[in-house]
């Protein structure tokens, strides 16, 4: 299974974001998801011409209508939240590896289920904060704060259930995913951030009710592999300055230091801003974050927003 | 990753059946599943510590579960087979792996999610008889049969929706399962029999809605993958001979002649036999039948039923 290739070609770990597989408002159909999930490989195959590509994804819309799923149906309890997480890493990587297998005839794809540890003292664990599903009235909420001892929150006028979003610290399978891509393999991994799993007293992992978040996990895997750069593709064209301002402009270069100082306004930039930092302050690589249409442009530093430790770089 | 190893192990392939998750009556709760996936996961680390295992399991019960699960919710219109599979490969997978993780420090487990071609030219497509799901007047059967295009049959006094089991001729993610059983990982694949896909005109793997035998796709992972030994553990201590007379006797050894010119009544012990006859025949290796709780035994001769190439072997 490996590429005769005449030198090492650089390493990238490729985060989608939701909307890889769906766009605001549209119903989660099979279908729906196959057509995205066929454009997004397009553009994560035309990256894999060049360099080897470990691919991650988010979950959010999928684990959200699992657990809707698995609560209309009442014969048997709500499956937790590692589970449902351990189905959408199936389903989704499913998906994936196969249009990208459709497009890049004789090169290896494969998904490797990924569990992550996080610390079951995690601040996360005691104010949990990412809401998940769907919005209730107060009165459902409290019912299932009771009957099932979910965490739940004012989110506007309604009520979601929230659960904690703890820091990811180790990806379990990193060997073999490790093994997998040194040999030429397109691995997608780490689905929706990793099934969180923490080590209890006698090192056995144990599932929890959590949801990492997807671009930190990534940051990990892209860090824990060595890669050259992480990339973020999304569906805005770049991080904008003045977010929210009626004239936000977009951010071609910068340093982490640079962008730590600013304030994002929407609620999934700052965690992709976040682990861009992180992964060029911690490994003096490159992070980048655009839209996935854009993708090689992104990559040639002719579109989105290149993170790089120095401003000169 | 690799193991370092004084010789060369015998590689085998151990198929689970639908008990090692579930026994019949119980209710398809998380816990149950995690309850009796350790109980199986003690016996399969034991023979990790002899052999060079690959894991494969059934998803029956499961997929029934995600079917009713997303019927439930009527939102979005059910998911197919493909697709439901491949959320019980991450599911199960995900509950196999922490398990045998848990009771094996230091090695490593991992779960591929793996794809099986099946022909679309299969005759099992044209009159298909494997049934899944609920059961169903005839009323409701024929309703679903033209809202959904599915085919029903009969079973017993009600009607249950039958899909086509066809062959299982080739598995998608060879190379990447290769590699990581050659490098020491106990993988597990091939959940469910794999997820069913065809090959079309151009090359493209295309979802099929189809469920293939685990046992015969496990045959066909233990032939890839050269294996010494394919292991069918189940809840029946051996096949037996005379099955449904008053004095059925087990049979402790046999060779594919033998067996074929029997009669196996129990649906389920059928392909559990064919798919022994099947990986003897074309391999000249050993292939064997027992009950989970004796797996060490089975490997030693002194449990469950061998199958050789000959008698005298």
């Amino acid at each position: 299974m490996t590429d005769a290739r005449a030198k090492p070609r650089r390493r990238l770990v490729v985060a989608l974001g939701g909307n890889a597989l769906l766009r605001r408002g549209e119903p989660l159909t099979a279908d729906v998801q196959r057509a995205h999930a066929g454009e997004a490989m397009e553009a994560v195959a035309n990256l894999a011409h060049e360099y080897d590509v470990v691919l991650t994804h988010g979950n959010g819309p999928q684990v959200g209508l699992l657990a809707l799923q698995s609560s209309a149906y009442t014969d048997v309890p709500p499956y937790p939240l590692d589970v449902l997480g351990a189905e959408s890493e199936g389903m989704i990587g499913y998906v994936l590896e196969q249009e990208l297998r459709n497009r890049l005839p004789g090169r290896n794809a494969v998904t490797v289920l990924t569990q992550v540890v996080v610390d079951r003292g995690d601040p996360a664990f005691t104010a949990p904060t990412k809401p998940i599903g769907p919005v209730y009235t107060e009165e459902q909420a409290r019912l299932l704060e009771r009957e099932r001892g979910w965490a739940v929150a004012a989110d506007g006028e309604h009520f979601r259930r929230v659960v904690a979003s703890p820091e990811p610290l180790r990806i379990v399978e990193l060997a073999a995913i490790r093994l997998l891509v040194d040999a030429g393999a397109i691995v997608v991994c780490t689905g929706g951030g990793g099934i969180p799993v923490t080590v209890d007293g006698a090192g056995a992992l144990r599932g929890v009710e959590a949801v990492i978040d997807k671009d930190l996990a990534a940051e990990l895997l892209a860090r824990s592999l060595e890669a050259d750069a992480l990339v973020m593709l999304t569906d805005v064209a770049a991080v904008m300055r003045g977010w929210g301002t009626p004239q936000p402009r977009p951010i071609e270069r910068a340093t982490p230091p640079e962008l730590r100082g600013m304030q994002f306004a929407n609620g999934s930039m700052g965690p992709k801003v976040e682990a861009a930092c992180r992964f060029v302050e911690r490994t003096g690589g490159v992070a980048a974050i655009g839209a996935l249409a854009d993708a090689s442009l992104i990559l040639a530093g002719a579109a989105g927003t290149t993170v790089t430790p120095d401003a000169a770089a």
